[in-house]
């Protein structure tokens, strides 16, 4: 059998109408990279949902990597995130109103978790892809941050590699006005980068 | 005999190796545009020498529309600007080593000049092209803003309409690390936005 | 007679509740600095009512400097401004709910107006003060400019050195929450700054 | 026997010549907050000895508490860190040329340790004395964030709470230019901030 990726992506929430990371899901579903199947999947920003429709996309497709997307709006490139961390403290409320402060992802796991893909490799391919990149420390306390704890702390009891991507804000949910607008990335350039970094994350892709 | 749009770019300087603004003059020039051919030309980050360079151009060219280029590292989107000012202090070294402070561009002109540009078509040209723009209150005062003052000036002088566009950081200027770069944008995305925004700069282009 | 300092403030607009900028107008006001007398007073952030305010103001006074001051949300230091533009663009509603669009500030008038405070002494003296200040290249197209604007136009006329001057927002002026604040500054360390730079900017200060 | 509260500072490194860290650990040694003794001590930016110096601490003063400190440039307020990482990647060398990348603090250690100091009792201190502050959730992959780590693992085992707080730059460590200056705060201010959130992290202080 084929070995999967599952990229997770996220639906519209707060200000985002159009979700870049939906898109690069929906984008990558059912494409073929380095000799493996990628499954797509768009997730709902809300805190007390995220963590069965993610389950459920685990026991469908068995994964051997999980890069579970999501989009940071101010942020300048692909970032690559080191550490999920086991809190839960929205600045905004999510899609169902929910916002918890300084609550457990899980309640008694541990505090924070390195993610399994490997960043260095990642990194560079989106180098040798020329679209910018980076590791970054930290992917808050949000949403974002809670999928990425629970792909950490699953990938470690089932056997899979997890990690997340924050991307930009795409041009498309920008306005342009008299004000100069976050920074942002074209959807095909963090296609571009996202398809390097999974063809090095794949198991026995050669790196 | 064709309405003449320039557009210039610069070269290299400091830590930019390949200058965005380059490209695109060099990517523009010949094209057609709104019935008016683009010349491109790309100018030396000197302060001594823009300006003999720049008034060949416009000798040779009799532009009907100069739109003047550079990039600034840490925009995150094509920034139209909305004034120059006789100021020349420059943070770094120009390419002959020049570091003016607190010296007028031209002695005894006006103390600011506006675009004479669209800039509110321009703007919204590249709403619809889907390309982040904004109106920025200062070119600065370095060489960017010395030639957009040249260009302000000689335009009330022979009758051109003059902008001055600020661009970010194309992906290849900026190294992926494990830091965060600055802001960037595709080169393509640029071009986009620039051949937007001349369609409505050029005289009678019915905006 | 005494040589006059006049020192403007603003009131409160938008989210700012207690600007920043009153309170040094009225800290100063009385005040003697390098032997002139200090004139604080506060406008109002209205487009259509500071002009005959300040107007109001020199009129009374007979000011040999007029320095006005303003807070910016965001800026990180003392930021003296270089030059004014003839340009109203508000991104938000003024107090009386004006919001005007790409209107000058007074029409006909010059595009733009340098500061005629001596900058760099200024600047020096701040830093002598262990405070941190900087030239700033733009200030915006809000009320703040467009004091800015009509005091170096006065200024021109009357006689009377203008300058204007944006503080970061106050410790008071933010909250303590998950998120990172603004930068701030204490006001004693503003005024710090102010008097420093008063010092040098009144005639005859020896500078 | 007193309640000891430990805060360590760090020396200065790279840019920075006088580290407020420092200077807040020396102005509260001695110090009785909250019916407990400050210790203050200062650490060296060093990756392979700062462990043997925070150890040498700890055995000497058996605190109940320990907030160390360092100074973040560019951070714009009190910075109370959510979780400390078990990664060391430095963007620059320490002040022993050691430069590690992706390297553990703790081999076999977990991943990340969250705070166990009080944050958000501390936060509302801070609030309450009028200084800005938040909760920052990433202190970096650098020797205070190993310095975090170091202290958060120790205080598990040995039994006391454990905490960092990065401070931005004091307005001596910037220079007025022409350019403008990362944030700032006095040191007053910063010491203000810390007392007060020390007064809520003694044990029993009635919180």
């Amino acid at each position: 059998m084929a070995t999967t990726v599952l990229v997770t992506g996220f639906g519209p929430f707060g200000e985002v109408r159009e979700n870049p990371s939906a898109a690069l899901a929906e984008r990558l579903d059912g494409e073929k990279i380095a000799g493996a199947v990628v499954r797509g999947m768009i997730l709902d920003v809300a805190t007390g949902r995220v963590g069965r429709q993610f389950a459920a996309a685990i026991a469908a497709h068995r994964p051997a990597v999980v890069l579970a997307t999501g989009v940071a709006a101010g942020r300048s490139a692909l970032a690559f995130e080191r550490v999920a961390v086991n809190v839960r403290d929205f600045a905004i409320a999510d899609v169902d109103g929910e916002r918890p402060c300084d609550v457990p992802v899980v309640e008694g796991a541990p505090d924070g978790l390195l993610a399994t893909v490997p960043l260095r490799a990642m990194l560079a391919a989106c180098r040798d892809a020329v679209v910018p990149a980076y590791l970054s420390p930290t992917a808050g306390t949000f949403v974002c941050n809670q999928l990425f704890y629970l792909a950490a702390l699953a990938g470690r009891r089932e056997g899979f590699a997890a990690g997340f991507l924050h991307v930009p804000l795409a041009p498309q949910s920008v306005s342009s006005s008299a004000e100069a607008p976050p920074p942002t990335m074209e959807l095909a350039t963090m296609e571009r980068g996202l398809r390097a970094a999974l063809g090095v994350a794949v198991p026995g892709a050669g790196r």
